[in-house]
């Protein structure tokens, strides 16, 4: 039996070049260097070493975790060997410009390529992407001289980088953000504070890292405007020599999952030495901040379909060779036991995952697409309406992955039943690894808040209205591809639903009756994430009609077949659920709101 | 802060006593020498015991698993003091005759009394249902000798038991036992086979362990009128002196959760020197087993009760004392935090834990009840109705708690944030003991199966005419209460609804195609489970407003109005979703029923 193929080659070559042309973005300046053949040797490098060298590192990784040893933590030994051949591929410079030495890929394909790599071992190329998102709040707002001493070394693998926001009596609420940062002469501030859930924040893989970190510079205004952002080194440069700077490991969280890459308790100038240098302007620090949480929270999206990916890959060799019971009505136990995936509900439990990953990964490719557009497109329209549907799709990408990617990993440990549950198997680990992917870089409340309290009433329902002229055109497309009534109307009525729906709360927002608008954040959210899924569905479908209607092979139409099949699975059983939820929202059912602590 | 109190009090009280009655028992001759004063007891024993030491070892035996050394199962050491402490209280016999040395317990009452101790440590308390469930094989089928010989010690708590049933090669389908039995002129066969997943297969707890085991005796037909059920000691008496009974360890199996007790391989007859001893009529196993596997599907059934009820209890205390943020549009950072359960997202999480908990409880001490009545009830028809209930809502007790019990779970992970993702706090922990539960006992997809294929349509739909009418006696007493349409009609509904889809199946079924009466089987049961759990919360909202209307104290007033509050919840944001369930059982879609292993 072939190896996991952690990510199926065919879809992700369909998804670039069939549905969303990704070759096309070579026609603008930024990527006129490259071409499909350029894309398909990175992602050709990509996958080759994702299966061969670091899924075969994965199981280790979960079982020895990284760990405090002595004042720091010790990652497993392997980390130290993955990690250069990482760089050397350029993992952590994909997506920035030459002019820092990078590769300048679109973000649609390096979100293809990371893919493969985070489904082969999460943990292991978690380094990666905090390291460029750090490296990249420098390139975006730090002076030259930061960008020389922290960047470059950055870029290059030498160092890593991570980011510090949470601190252990606020949690998510950043409003109250209590590390303090004193202004010296020196040109640096004195920091003093405590973080907590710092992924990465210790390593013995290189020999420094740079802590991107939130802090209030003393006499700033309280709350969220009064915080500011730091580069804070493990190390320091004195003299030539690098030195300790009062950065302290207070400690490793055990996490259930993610094992490979420490989380811990960050402690700055225990003994008032600890030297911070200031990002960008004083007090814009969130602001600031948000760039790396944005491209952090798309790349939490892409760990939960990675990580949802796998396992569905997993589930679906198990289900083809395990023989188990017969079919219904034929209990003859003289004839042999059937592979479990001619059973229906085992057949339900592959297509929803397939229908999560691949609907999943459709809208992660689309939205990574717009941050292409948003930052290269030509006319600068063309740049704000792919921003507005980026900075919508965000939170959307970040928490549909994450919610419905557990239900897929769930499913995929189901489909092994006894098996599925012990650690002989990788399912279970997915799941636990899948866990974090709801909580880390904002919950899905928050996200919800996000989308609903934000995003979608931006620029007056801006980002609203061209996502309805795009599904709108996916519609168009899939009539005139031959789709049925019965798929393409449901994701008309579901795109009017979003629409109604969310004037309805918008206008109650407006009325100044915030709670009530809120109240439903979550369901909301599930509601325009499962429509924009269904979208994602129908014009993955169109594009596959087309292709069977042009003639496919038979190979070829056995994967456009289940593309089909999988948009009729979600268009049918599960969008038909936001009825339901868009009543919940217009009426603001409230029985929750209502309930006090104590009727708990 | 007071400790976890695992399960509440003041809602066992409630249900018990204000909603089922069960002292009312005490009046059948059955439970003659009982009352509600043996029964708290009891309980309260139970309690204490759960809370003072089961409890604190829950930790300790999840981070250091039963493992194998030598040629056997060495578990926790604590769990040799805790075992007999558990026998001594009475947690092998609670339930059985006063004949055999047990208190002839109600069953209703025995659940309410185990999920305490569950709830404290899930797989601590599994030796003893395990035991109990094997010892009453014995005593329900097994000949004078056995009884003496096997039954007797099990009972005392000086040896334990298991159930074994599965095999390597065919999981669940019983059909295909190939474990083998050779008459001898001994009085016993000679047994060889290979069983997997043997929960408390081996331990070093008791000095003889009897596994109840599905095998064939020679020469039988095949399939699953062929199977039988045998005794299988790991030890056997020889002289008066116990002698190894070549059962072997084959290994053990590493488990996400239920860490305190290990799931193993057994291996019987690798010298050709195992004997088993038959336990009831040749070829009659499987339908003897099945008393034991539906006394261990309730008992699952209440394990996923407990195991979201001590999450939920976790995540409320942390909920109420966790400060972070602010309300929605005060976000003046020189105001205090507020405890997060002020938050209408946290207050949606903990309504839902608490309707999933306390409505399945609600259900399982419901059947629990039937139970009672099917043994002990006055008439052969009262016995007979009971029956009919029973049989047909254990596959519903056994699935709803195992799968929205592992929702409950998560949740309570996701109160936690970050924290919760740690093994600093125990949600993760019981996260991974739940998933367990939509597997062992039969997986959800069976058991829909079973409810649908069997139990709903046994009797010409006698029991869900039975069901009809106990729901009809709750309408009209909700009314009666006082309780308003938008509570009561939906139920009445939902009733009319399980009714008709079922009707409509069953025709399908009688046409013979049964692969479309099958097909959502999965849907039916989640409409099914969602509809009674509906039910349940309609009820305890008519209890707990006739208490209301009767004048209830402060504290009293807070738990009941948490009742109406928490029916409101489910009735209004969970029971709608079975009109599109019903819809997809009636009109059969069928996207997994045509997709083609290679579409997938």
């Amino acid at each position: 039996m072939p190896g996991n193929p952690l990510v199926r080659d065919r879809d992700v070559e369909f998804l670039l070049y069939e549905v969303f042309d990704v070759a096309a973005l070579c026609r603008l300046p930024a990527f006129a260097e490259h071409s499909r053949e350029t894309f398909d040797l990175v992602l050709q490098t990509a996958r080759k070493f994702a299966r061969e060298v670091l899924y075969p590192t994965y199981k280790a990784m979960d079982e020895a975790p990284a760990r405090m040893v002595g004042a720091g933590i010790q990652v497993h030994p392997r980390l130290k060997e993955l990690f250069p051949k990482l760089v050397e591929q350029g993992g952590l410079t994909m997506t920035r410009p030459h002019a820092v030495g990078g590769q300048q890929l679109p973000h649609a394909v390096a979100a293809a390529v990371t893919l493969y790599g985070m489904a082969a071992n999460l943990s292991a190329v978690g380094y990666l992407g905090l390291t460029t998102g750090a490296a990249h709040l420098i390139e975006a707002f730090g002076s030259d001289a930061l960008k020389a001493e922290m960047m470059t070394p950055m870029y290059a693998g030498e160092w890593t980088g991570t980011m510090a926001l949470t601190e252990p009596h606020a949690g998510s609420s950043l409003t109250d953000v209590r590390t303090r940062a004193t202004p010296t002469t020196g040109g640096h501030y004195r920091v003093r504070g405590n973080k907590v859930f710092i992924s990465g924040g210790d390593q013995d893989i290189t020999e420094n890292i740079v802590h991107l970190t939130l802090a209030r510079i003393d006499g700033a205004p309280p709350g969220i405007h009064g915080v500011s952002l730091f580069a804070i080194p493990k190390l320091r440069r004195e003299g030539g020599a690098l030195v300790p700077n009062d950065v302290h490991c207070g400690g490793a969280f055990h996490k259930m999952g993610w094992r490979g890459i420490a989380s811990i308790a960050l402690n700055f100038g225990e003994n008032d030495d600890c030297h911070g240098w200031l990002v960008g302007e004083p007090h814009r620090g969130i602001a600031h901040m948000f760039q790396m949480m944005n491209e952090a929270r798309l790349m939490v999206g892409m760990q939960g379909i990675a990580t949802a990916s796998v396992a569905y890959h997993e589930a679906l060799a198990y289900a083809r060779t395990r023989p188990q019971g017969r079919p219904l009505g034929s209990r003859d136990p003289s004839t042999p036991q059937v592979p479990i995936v001619e059973h229906a509900d085992v057949r339900r439990m592959l297509l929803r995952q397939k229908a999560i990953v691949e609907g999943a990964l459709s809208l992660g490719i689309q939205t990574a697409r717009w941050a292409d557009l948003a930052a290269h497109a030509e006319t600068p329209e063309e740049r704000r309406h792919a921003f507005l549907l980026l900075d919508m799709m965000t939170p959307v990408v970040k928490s549909f992955a994450a919610e419905r990617g557990f239900e897929a990993n769930a499913l995929a440990v189901q489909v092994h039943g006894g098996y599925g549950y012990t650690s002989e198997y990788l399912p279970e680990a997915w799941l636990r690894d899948q866990k974090l992917n709801t909580i880390h870089e904002g919950t899905t409340c928050m996200h919800s808040m996000d989308l609903l309290g934000r995003k979608v009433v931006a620029d007056r329902g801006g980002a609203l209205r061209l996502l309805g002229e795009e599904i709108a055109g996916t519609v168009v497309r899939a009539r005139a591809a031959g789709l049925g009534a019965e798929l393409v109307e449901p994701v008309e009525r579901a795109a009017s639903t979003v629409a109604e729906v969310t004037m309805a709360l918008a206008a109650l927002g407006l009325a100044g009756k915030v709670d009530e608008m809120m109240r439903h954040s979550v369901d909301y959210l599930d509601l325009f994430s499962t429509a924009v899924v269904a979208w994602q569905w129908l014009l993955q479908a169109a594009v596959a009609r087309e292709k069977l209607a042009a003639g496919a092979t038979d190979d070829a139409a056995a994967f456009y077949e289940g593309k089909v099949c999988a948009a009729e699975y979600w268009i049918k059983t599960e969008l038909p659920r936001i009825d339901h939820l868009a009543h919940l929202c217009r009426t603001g059912e409230d029985s929750y709101a209502r309930v006090r602590p104590e009727w708990l």
